[in-house]
């Protein structure tokens, strides 16, 4: 989760690169192979995930210095859907996009078992979250917030709400849904309904 | 958290009520006192929390016949802030009540470790989180969606909303920030602010 060094960055030549590449695959499927097979978490070992993988403990630790908690985010991203990509066309049609990408998500960590076991491993391990926060979270973020600036800019959105609670106000009950009330439905159709909501408000006869 | 059973509904006199309520206290301060000397709360036992309050191992199951479980629950009950009335007048004033009422709460679990401590506990547990759904937060949902019945009903709400979601547009935006962004601000004002942009629309020129 540490930037690049310099140094790395400035490498000329990336030879080697597809064998380190199926390396970190395999990698990442000896993790996910173990979970599936009910391997808890705090048994997984960096020495036992190299064996199955077919590699040597250094070569996990050159992918991920960080060890074992940086391996567990790299898998967390292997599991997650893809993130969106706003078109960059309306705003309402871009805040769906983004709000049926976590309605997704949503929908992925009801049926997986090891996306579950994964995520609240993350969240009740305060430096794990911290990192997934800083480089997924906060990422997340900052596209739905370059939406709601271009909503702003063109005259799509009130310009007098804290961008923060804009968003919130699009997001909050897509989140509650698929975080808090993991029972209850995320019918198709749901992004649309929530984005349209907020925009038109509530209030009868928009 | 059962319903009092008829045949004590009925009992005549309440003889002794007083001093099982004083009983009731001193046992929930006892479990109190020990979480706040940093007993974790798997050590906390009925035996020492009775001999704290001063009082038999039997007056304790008296109470709370489902054990340490059901007392954990009535201190979470004695923790957190009592629920919001709604007024009844408008139903914008009462929205914001109840949003208020979880700013509050929210606010309350940030400056104690004790509350936190307890809130993680009893959703770590999903017995114990069941019994908490059962009782406190469908109440807060039976609340809430009086007052919306009752603003679909008034004209002050449009009426093609499914309920469910129309709840979760109001508090949605603020759950997300008391729970899922511990570090984000709850500012005076939040709970007015985001519900007049969930009523109003967020689309300029309203």
């Amino acid at each position: 989760m540490n930037p690049t060094p310099p140094a790395a960055e400035a490498a000329p030549a990336r030879r080697g690169r597809p064998r380190s590449e199926a390396a970190e695959r395999a990698i990442v499927e000896g993790v996910l192979r173990l979970l599936e097979e009910g391997t808890s978490i705090d048994a997984i070992s960096i020495e036992g995930v190299a064996r199955l993988a077919g590699v040597g403990k250094a070569t996990v630790y050159r992918r991920w210095p960080g060890g074992k908690d940086e391996l567990l985010l790299a898998v967390v991203d292997a599991l997650e859907e893809p993130p969106a990509q706003p078109r960059g066309d309306s705003v309402r049609d871009d805040l769906v996009t983004l709000l049926e990408w976590y309605r997704r998500v949503g929908m992925a960590k009801r049926q997986s078992a090891v996306l579950r076991t994964m995520t609240s491993h993350v969240k009740s391990h305060p430096k794990l979250w911290q990192q997934y926060h800083d480089s997924v979270i906060k990422a997340r973020r900052e596209t739905l917030h370059g939406v709601l600036r271009r909503g702003v800019a063109s005259g799509e959105l009130r310009d007098d709400i804290d961008l923060g609670l804009l968003g919130e106000l699009f997001t909050g009950p897509m989140l509650t849904r698929t975080v808090l009330h993991e029972s209850k439905d995320l019918p198709d159709g749901l992004a649309e309904q929530i984005v349209d909501s907020v925009l038109d408000g509530v209030r009868p006869g928009r």
